[in-house]
C-alpha cells in the first residue's frame, strides 16, 4: 500500500523572531508533526513561507495528498496565486488540516466563505477536549476527554458554517466552550479545522493531539472518487439521443 | 392571526413527593412556563401523568400545534398507547419540546432511534449556555451566553443522532460540555431538545430560559407543509400515462 | 409589522442584446419577481449591472433585507468591491436568493468556496420538480411536484458544499437529476441556491415558482440574531476575574 | 488485517412462493450478495427470517461488524426481542446496510423515528442513478452515473429523517426522483439505506450494485471508537475534586 504524502506546511516566523516560542519549538513547530508522521510511515515533507513559492509549487502540490497548515501573523503574505493553487487542488481532492490561529488564513477563509472570526485570550488556562462524535474516525484511539494544561482560549462564536460533522468540543477553566474539531467537504476535498496549537505552548508534543492530527491526515487522504470520470462536456443535441431508451 | 396551541406536559410526580421541589414549585414545574406562555399570547393547556390518558387524548393532542414535555422517574409509566398517538402528531407536523430529563422520555427515544444516554452530576454548579447558531430563531434576544448559577451536569457523549441543527452548548463548572439546544426533523413535525431545568433547582423562572422555550415553541409550530396533499395513492399503471407528455 | 425590504438584482444584457429574451421578458427578467413581491407587500427596489455601482451602493444594500440574484454572461464585470460589499452585508445578516445561471456569479463562489460547476443542456425538455422537504417554508403551499414545460437542464455533480437543508429534487426528460433548492447559512446571512430560470423560457411568470421564491425571501429575512450583542472584544486578563464565581 | 464479518439477512419468503421470483434469485436474493463479498475477503454469514432466531443470535450478532438487511412482506413476523438484539448491536458499533423494501423493516423503523413511508410504482421502468457526493466512500469506483434497465420506482416523499449524506439519487422514467443512498449515524453505528432490488429484477447481480453494496459494507465497518473507553460511571462528589486543578 502507498504511504500518504503529506506537506506540513508552517508560517515559520514566530520561530525567528521570538525567543519564548524557540524555547519550546526549537526546530519550528511543524518539526514535531512532522517527526510523528513519519513514524507512522506518512511519506512528508515540510514547507515554509518563506521559501520559494512558499514551498508550494504545482509540482509539490501534485505529490500532495494532504497538506497541514500552521499560519498565524503573516496571513496577508501568502501569495493569491498560491492560494489559488491550493484552493484548486483541494476542489480536486487534496485533503486540508488547518490548525489554531490559521482560522484566519485566505485559504481557510476562501473555503468557508465567512469572516471566521472568534474570541480570543491568553491566560494559560486549561483547556479539556471532549470527543462528541466517538465513532469518527478522527476520534479513533482517544480517550472520551483529555486536557492541555495550558493553552490560548478561543471562543464562540466562530463564524464558519455549521460543520458537515463536530468531533470535539472544547471546555476553557475562564468559562468558554469552541467547537474545536470540524469538518467540512469541498469540491473533492476534505477539509477538517482543529483548534489548539498556540505557539508559546508545547501543544504540538501531546501525544492526543499527535493523534488526531495523524487521524485527520489519514481521514482526508481518503478520496472516494479516484475512478469517478470527469464531468462529461456539456451536451447539444436531440433529446432523443441522450434519454434512456 | 390564530394563537399558537401549546400543551405544557409535566409528569408531576416530584412535586407531589417531594418537599424540596415543592418548595421551589408549589403549582408544578409546568406552571412557570405555562403562566409565561400565556402572558405571550399563546392558547395554553397543561396536562399531567396521573390525569386520565395521561391528558393526552386523541382530541386534545388534535387540537395541540405544540407539545412541551417535563419527564423524569416516571417515564415508564407513560403507555405506549399514549407514546404512539403522540408520535403519530408528531409524523403529521406537531411540534416536540423535550426538556431536561425527558431525554429519557419513550416519545424522544421513540423519535431519535438511539439510547439517548448522557453523564450526570447533581453538585450545585454554575452552566454558562453558550449560543453557536446566533441566527436561529431559537436563539433570537439571547446574549452570546448567560449563566445559570446552579444546575445539575449534563455531559457528553450524549447519544443522540447528530442534529440537524446544534444552537446551544453548555459549559459547566466541573469540565463539562453539552450539546444543550438541538433540533432534529421527523416526519412533519420538528423537535427541540433543551438541557436545563433539574427539578430542585429555579431553573424555569429564568428570563433566558422562558424565552428560549417560547422561542422553541413558536419555531416548532411553524408548519410549512400545511397545503401539500397527502401523499398520492400508489399507481399500477401503464408508464405512458404517467410521465410527462 | 415592518415590509421585508428586498433588492431583485438583474444583469439585465440579454433583453438588452437578444431578442428572443425581449419577447419573453420585454420588461427584463427581474420583471415579473419584482411585480409578484410588490403585491405581497414586499418593500422591493430592483437593480441591473449597468447602473453605477451596479445599483448596489452601501446605502442600497443597508436598506435590502433580501438581495435576489440573477446573473448569466457578464459574472466577469460585477465589481470586486461590489462583491465585497454584499459579501459584509451577507456575513451581517442580509438574506441572498440565488436564481438559475447565478451559480457562477463571484458572490455565490465567494459563499459556495467551490467551483459551484453543473452539466448543463438547453433541449427545450420538461423539468419535473419535487418537494423533499414538506415542512419547510420555501415550501409552503407548493403541491408535492409541479412542472415546468420547457426548461434548461442543469445536472449532477453540481459543486457546492453538501447544502443544509435540501428542499427541492428536478427531475429532466433527458434522464438528469439535479438538487434545485439548497439552503445554507453564512455568517448571519442565510442563503438560497434555486435553479430555474434560463431567460428563454417564461419562468418566472409560472406560479409555483414566484411562490417558491416569494417563500424563500421571507425565509432568508428572519434574522434571530437582532438582539444579539457584538462579539465582546477580546480580553487579556487574569482568569480569575472572568471564570464564573 | 481482519476480514470484515457481514451476515447478509434475507426474509427468504419470495423465493419459496413466487415462481417468478425463483426463475430470478434460484440460490434466494442474498444469494449473490454474499457471493460477490466473499471474493472481495469478506467473512460472511447468511441468515434467514424461518431459522431459529431468524439467524440472528446473541453469537451471531456479536460477530458481526456489518448486518446487510433484506425483508419485504414478512416485516412483522419479525421477532420484537430480536430487533431489539440487533439495535443494541447497531447502538454498539454493528453497521446495517437496509436494501429496498426493508425501509418498512421493524429495525429502521426503530432507527430513523419516523414512518418511512415512500410512494412507489411497479412499472419495468427504467431507474437511472446518480451520484451527488463523488467523494464518499460508499461512491468509490463508479461513473457518474448507471442505469438499471428496469426497476420498481420509489418516489418522493420518502419519510426518513434528513440523510447525514446524501450519496445518490434517483431518476425514473415515468417522473420520479428518489433519495436512493443515505447514511445517517445512529449511536455508534453506521446505517446506510440503498433503494434498488425489487425480487422480480436482478438487480443484485449488476456489478455496479454489488459495487455499492461492498462499498457500504467497508464504510459501516468502520468503527472508531474502539479505544473510545465505556462511559464514566455518574459522579456525586465535591465538585473540587473533579474540576480540573
Amino acid at each position: 500500500m502507498k504511504s500518504i504524502r503529506v506537506t506540513v506546511w508552517n508560517e515559520g516566523r514566530h520561530e525567528k523572531n521570538n525567543e519564548n516560542v524557540r524555547r519550546v519549538y526549537p526546530e519550528g513547530l511543524h518539526a514535531p508533526i512532522a517527526a510523528h508522521l513519519k513514524e507512522h510511515d506518512f511519506d512528508v515533507r515540510v514547507a515554509t513561507l518563506d521559501e520559494p513559492d512558499h514551498g508550494l509549487t504545482e509540482e509539490a502540490l501534485k505529490e500532495t495528498d494532504v497538506l497541514v497548515w500552521w499560519g498565524h501573523k503573516a496571513h496577508n503574505e501568502v501569495r493569491d496565486d498560491v492560494v489559488d493553487r491550493v484552493h484548486r487542488r483541494v476542489m480536486d481532492g487534496m485533503g486540508l488540516i488547518v490548525l489554531h490561529s490559521s482560522h484566519f488564513a485566505k485559504i481557510f477563509k476562501r473555503l468557508m466563505g465567512t469572516t471566521c472570526s472568534l474570541r480570543w485570550r491568553v491566560a494559560d488556562e486549561t483547556e479539556r477536549m471532549w470527543v462528541v462524535d466517538p465513532t469518527h474516525p478522527i476520534a479513533a484511539g482517544l480517550p472520551p476527554h483529555f486536557d492541555l494544561p495550558r493553552e490560548e482560549m478561543y471562543g464562540e462564536f466562530f463564524d464558519v458554517p455549521p460543520p458537515d460533522e463536530l468531533v470535539f468540543v472544547s471546555w476553557f477553566e475562564g468559562g468558554d466552550v469552541f467547537r474545536s474539531g470540524c469538518t467540512w467537504r469541498r469540491g473533492k476535498g476534505r477539509v477538517f479545522y482543529f483548534r489548539p496549537g498556540h505557539e508559546t505552548y508545547p501543544t504540538f508534543f501531546d501525544p492526543n493531539i499527535l493523534r488526531i492530527i495523524e487521524n485527520s491526515v489519514r481521514w482526508a487522504a481518503f478520496n472516494g472518487n479516484d475512478s469517478v470520470v470527469p464531468q462529461v462536456a456539456n451536451i447539444i443535441q436531440p433529446l432523443s439521443a441522450i434519454a434512456p431508451k
